[in-house]
């Protein structure tokens, strides 16, 4: 391997580490501080922070998030859930996806037994199914409305209309409605000068709508809001009680563009190999849509960041080949050459591998598998 | 669930066949007719059949290619190469991949115990790497140099410079060149009236390139082409000896666009839930980028076609939320409905899941492992 051309500071791995690529390395150290940076904001805001798993998927990893504080985990997935009371020991989950179907409402009842289960709705359809089957049980089950605060994709659209579903599910049988959760992600789509202030509205209207539907004699402990870029700004508003972001376990290229966070901040590196240098300005990684994943980057041009070469871009993903268009003269990427990347968007990517490597200083002391890979149920 | 709005004809699944979703489905009688139909081809066309596993990574499907007749199969990593020897019988392997570094090559050199393995090889820093270690332990491993015909990813230039590297690697101990390939990608970007014209291009291109080999006193039984788009042009050139196609197993929206196939030859379908109806032009499918992945379609509008609903678009994919915007008056989209869904890509779709689910007459007959799902080493 020739020497390399990036200060090795910004590298997680020493060079002289074997190993086989392409895989996803963490580095303890980062991973460590993102975690307990994002639990002190949460303390220091005055609100629960119950992290979304589904960046890591990985036991290890929910261990330490509670280690440092989370009052419980979010999942999207059943199975996810499922994973995480079997092997991480928790013990207080929010499903933050509308769950349909009498094959996931079973699992949900059998998850039930092993730790406390809060289901989010926005579909009176989705309610009452959950209701008929509670009550077949002789169960109640905790849910939270989801609330439309401007994404546009699912939950019930904020204002009249989810206050009204809101007063219709509390009336359901077996049924017990705890609160309302918003994922404000218009926030991470919002130009990075107007973050705050997309945040700050969904907050706003979160504690609004909590406060119109307490108005009708309805309890409503959890005022929940998630997204990792809008994480320092939404849980600040008055009102909210539980934060939910996912990605800051990590960090990845995207947050980049929110100015505070840098390569240091990176957790995460896909570590990748040189597999061929067909041209002068053309080399090939061992990455593609089967281990990096192909969400556009918002901060960096191409496929991902790589580390120490801000000029060299992945211009091309094919499912194998990650093809890096190289400014004139750029060195460290000969046949055999290491290069860490940081992803555009680190949830699938950590999704598209079976175990996580952990690096301490330079050296890998560890593999952590990410044993809710894959649950897409 | 409301009654189907599509002719049930073209669905591969009953409506009353109960499952849980999101799940990749698959028709065991298209697969099958998939599969005879290019072997019938390949055998037409007088050259050997050695299809890419990458498509379904599924042991059960490599054995019903080899029951077909094929000559072996290929493979991108070695990892899918070692799933396939172990766990389909397959005895015959071409890595179609640059493979570089000592850990990928102690592993060859263990799969050559179970296989033969040809290995494509595009550097010579790469065929330098192999020729020691075989010349280390003894062993002669057989190679095949990859050349670029046009899609500008890996690969040796076309002409003298892949002449010139042949050559080179001819002379290099431990190794016995056998042959020379190609991917001729560039047909699939293409445009459909130009796809015959480009393909046969590449594959004489191909052709002049082993008899300039040849008349160096170079035996060169291999000369073999790839790609599914192309496959039935390149493969006619005379002197081209072996096809590699991947995709016709399944088939996907991709396929529309070349005009012959449609979607009962699409055997894969990710059958998915309305899971909410948020708004009269929009509802959510149990779909995201983590599990029927975010290639962009070329045929198609969206993130894949929902059999039966060509106006209802996917138009926004996140890590599990499938937005469909739907024109006015749709029916099928009420919460809880069920769509099969023809992926824009099937290969990253298939490497997402665990299992594939085997449907014969609209019903569910098994369960196969996709066994090198996730081999990304």
């Amino acid at each position: 391997m020739a020497a390399p051309a990036v200060a090795t500071s910004e590298l997680i791995l020493a060079p002289e580490q074997e190993v086989d690529t392409p895989c996803l390395v963490v580095d303890e150290g980062i991973l460590r501080r993102n975690i307990e940076r994002m639990a002190e904001f949460a303390r220091g805001a005055g609100v629960g922070l119950r992290p979304h798993i589904k960046t890591h998927k990985t036991p290890e990893i929910a261990r330490m998030q509670l280690a440092a504080g989370a009052v419980g985990i979010t999942c999207a997935k059943v199975g996810e859930a499922e994973v995480m009371a079997e092997q991480a020991g928790v013990d207080d989950v929010l499903v933050a996806y509308p769950t349909v179907g009498e094959p996931k409402i079973r699992r949900i009842l059998a998850l039930l037994e092993r730790a406390r289960v809060v289901v989010a709705v926005d579909s009176t359809a989705a309610a009452e199914a959950l209701s008929a089957a509670m009550k077949r049980h002789g169960r109640t089950l905790e849910v939270c409305i989801e609330v439309n605060t401007g994404q546009n994709r699912s939950g019930a659209l904020a204002g009249d209309e989810s206050v009204a579903f809101a007063l219709t599910v509390a009336r359901l049988p077996g049924l017990h409605m705890v609160g309302i959760m918003t994922h404000e992600g218009q926030a991470n789509s919002a130009p990075p000068d107007e973050i705050e202030t997309v945040a700050l509205a969904a907050g706003r209207t979160m504690v609004e709508i909590a406060e119109r539907i307490r108005g009708h004699s309805v309890e409503l402990p959890m005022v929940s809001v998630g997204s990792t870029p809008a994480s320092h700004y939404t849980p600040t508003v008055p009102g909210i009680t539980e934060m939910r972001p996912g990605t800051y376990v990590f960090n990845d290229s995207s947050a980049f563009q929110y100015g505070r966070l840098g390569v240091g901040d990176c957790a995460a590196r896909f570590v990748a190999t040189v597999v061929s240098r067909p041209a002068p300005d053309r080399a090939v990684l061992d990455t593609g849509s089967k281990s990096l994943a192909m969400d556009p980057g918002k901060a960096h041009p191409g496929h991902g960041y790589i580390v120490g070469h801000p000029e060299a871009i992945i211009s091309k993903l094919s499912e194998e080949h990650g093809v890096v268009t190289l400014p004139a003269g750029e060195e460290g990427f000969a046949v055999g050459d290491r290069v860490e990347v940081i992803p555009n968007h680190v949830c699938p990517t950590v999704n598209l591998m079976d175990d996580l490597f952990i690096a301490r200083d330079g050296r890998l002391v560890d593999t952590w598998r990410i044993a809710a890979r894959g649950k897409v149920r």
